[in-house]
């Protein structure tokens, strides 16, 4: 994508000064310029960057005195840091909105009900009574089962698959390759044989909810596993079967969550936690990466470890564990008194 | 998905008591009842729930006699769990055997063999010399390389992808955007750099095999990597190369198993454990969750911790350890005597 | 694949003792031979496998003098291990140049750069401006956003999934399902709401680069995630958002590496760890599996646990915490003195 400064300015309320047809084609740290690269200054202690950047254009405050020559040119304006979350946030709409229409090679069920300006790319396959609302992008490869819903504003990136019966609300992002309602992972066990439990169930996402690339939601044994609003989830998350994700709440990169937990309010889970099954996990949990969370948990707290404990009970163990050698020296020479 | 009571009546060889024309859409728990949904009542702990259930209709035993009046239709039968057992096997057929026909919108080479009664998908790739069995469902975006064979009754989740000369058996269902055969992890190191080993092998999955959404089986780098029949691999997993696990056994989500490694029949691993490469487990070999197995282990028994040791002595390990403040106080106690 | 032992011993300048029209279909251990199978003999240790292998021919030094009677045809050369290679070399260089040419079903926007001797399979969707180096295979079910590069003998198996503006250098191969440039995990927390920081950096991946299945790495907030040159990354990978990987390095299976860290040159990290944001790892870092790192370290030395300590430390401490027991019982019989 290509801006002369000339546009960039109308979008910022800038004032320019040097080349307004000079072409910036993406932005670019001060202390990192190219050309062709549209940077910012609002942190004085980067000031000094400005007189050696290498970047096509600098946004800086109206007030900006230069003590020595500038390489690049400058777009004046009030805040320079709004002004450049603004160019950003303006940036990734354009992003978001540049995809419209519906391909010729798309796959899309006569009982279909697609929304209006909606994004279906080609190789989509929708399914049997499959609803999609307004404005909802869906990129090449995504598969929706028959009866799937999807929300108003809604973006499914490449080779989303949701398999029928699922819901997904509006305002969601999902990425690249996630899987929502495969079935639960549940087998009778007998006489040594499994026997598979059918999963019947679905997957319910609410609103605003964000999902990384390759993560997997299963589907319900039977009812739903529920995604509240507002929660964010990282790439290569596992939610099993009847788990329920409360409102805002997050989990990093490659956490797994057991069947049929129930996960409260505004936690928050950091990278390849383990979470077991059946538990209740009461609100504003945090749990450290790596921690393997076996008991449920009250809420309110911070927890690290497997089992996981709190977190300074386990930063306490961490460090006596370390002196244990000291510590067996110790009892061995008490012993020879 | 719509019934009558009716229509469940007969598949069920129930007696109705209330309106034969209700509808139920789905099934639901007594105590969560709600309007189109269809429960059952087996443990006498769950009567209560039936006099405020707002389900449409409940399978019950022949012999339920109501204290009070119940708010829903009812079907008697002779065994209500078992009626609702068969209800629900029922209903997973028939979602199952719903779809058949090779789609148009697939791509499908010449030479590929394709089975009776088979479902093929739109934007199914299959390669040369493709065999697929009779009655089997290859859902819209797999990717069969040359020469893949797929048995009988097996069903390929959409997004499956099977490299060039793996082998399924038949009745195993593989789950959303797996993937199959892909490059063992072999590198030899020169000098500081790596050298590809060429993955000339291929994976071979025996009959009645389950693998979840999103799970890696990579091909071996020479002979097969071998999922033998009647193992469960949950989401995530990823299994490297000329692994094979025995019969029966089971891998929860996100276990990573490295190269080269056996497991025996009817073992269990549970979420997130790691198991090293080049080590023989013995047959019922059981491994809690997030544990790393780092030695060959003889089977039969229950492993715990990083590294993993039996189960037992690692929980006392795991108690001891947080004595460990008092420990060190009790010592310097010793020592000032 | 068939071919006669006339047209291996050509390959690989051999003498045939045996029948010249035999076909060999793929390789093969010699303790695990079969009808079809070629394999062949180096170790001496191995020897005595010759006598009763099942298959069809075996590689041998121009000097093997056979004690007894051998069941398979004989391959004679100068070095068998070498012809071996050779010949798995040949192998899969054949296995990676069969495939040629540009599908009809695939959807290649106008504006893009197509190489030349290029292979691009069915239901492959390419987007604006989209370049493509020549003799690059890229498989069926693939997605290149708009912008995307990818360099010449590049290899995207089925399912890759590419977001815009991302780059991948010549000489890579990325496995199916991997999902490069989604967006990073960055959110603003404002009174317990989470808001979405814009994603619009890239991913640089640079030359001779192999990526396995399912594996994720994520586009920066601004600049660029770059994976420099010879890095190998195995299945289920998470690399987040402006993390760098440093030349020659390589992270197997379930690794996951936490935002803008930087692994330096050459290291290794084993089978599931985890690396905290934020960090600086110094070059030839060797970390254990299921190690979670969360200082910066200082490179040429080996970590073990959680959080990682160098790994003599972390051994000797996990001996002293399997004697524990001993040790309380110890202090506890001082007491009593």
């Amino acid at each position: 994508m290509e801006f002369t400064l000339a546009q960039i300015a109308e979008i910022i309320s800038a004032s320019i000064e040097g080349d307004a047809n000079a072409i910036v084609k993406t932005v670019c740290k001060i202390e990192a310029g190219f050309e062709g690269g549209l940077t910012f200054l609002a942190n004085p202690k980067y000031t000094h960057y400005i007189y050696e950047t290498k970047a096509t254009a600098a946004i800086v405050n109206k007030d900006f005195v230069p003590e020595k020559n500038v390489p690049c040119a400058l777009l004046r304006v009030e805040n320079s840091y709004f002004a450049f979350a603004k160019l950003l946030d303006f940036y990734s709409q354009m992003m978001k909105n540049s995809k419209v229409g519906v391909s010729k090679m798309a796959c899309i069920a006569e009982s279909a009900k697609i929304g209006e300006n909606v994004y279906i790319g080609e190789f989509v396959s929708v399914g049997e009574n499959v609803v999609i609302g307004d404005n909802a992008k869906i990129y090449p490869h995504v598969c929706l089962g028959d009866n799937v819903k999807v929300g108003n504003n809604t973006v499914l990136n490449s080779g989303v698959k949701i398999y029928a019966e699922c819901v997904v609300g509006n305002d969601c992002i999902i990425h690249a390759g996630t899987v929502i309602g495969a079935d639960g992972f549940g087998f009778a066990a007998q006489d040594g044989e499994f026997t598979k439990v059918p999963q019947i169930g679905n997957v319910v996402i609410e609103d605003n909810v964000e999902i990384g690339a390759n993560a997997c939601i299963d589907r319900a044994t039977m009812g739903s596993t529920i995604i509240h609003k507002n929660v964010k989830i990282d790439n290569l998350v596992q939610i099993a079967h009847n788990v329920e994700v409360g409102e805002g709440s997050a989990c990093a990169a490659q956490v797994g969550v057991s069947g049929s937990t129930k996960i409260g309010k505004h936690c928050i889970f950091a990278g390849q936690v383990g979470v077991a099954g059946h538990l209740t996990i009461g609100d504003q949990t945090i749990v450290a990466a790596q921690s393997g969370v076996s008991h449920s948990l009250p809420g309110g707290q911070a927890y690290l470890g497997n089992p996981a404990i709190p977190i300074n009970q386990e930063r306490r163990l961490i460090i006596y564990r370390k002196k244990l050698p000291e510590l067996f020296k110790q009892v061995d020479e008490l012993e020879k008194k």
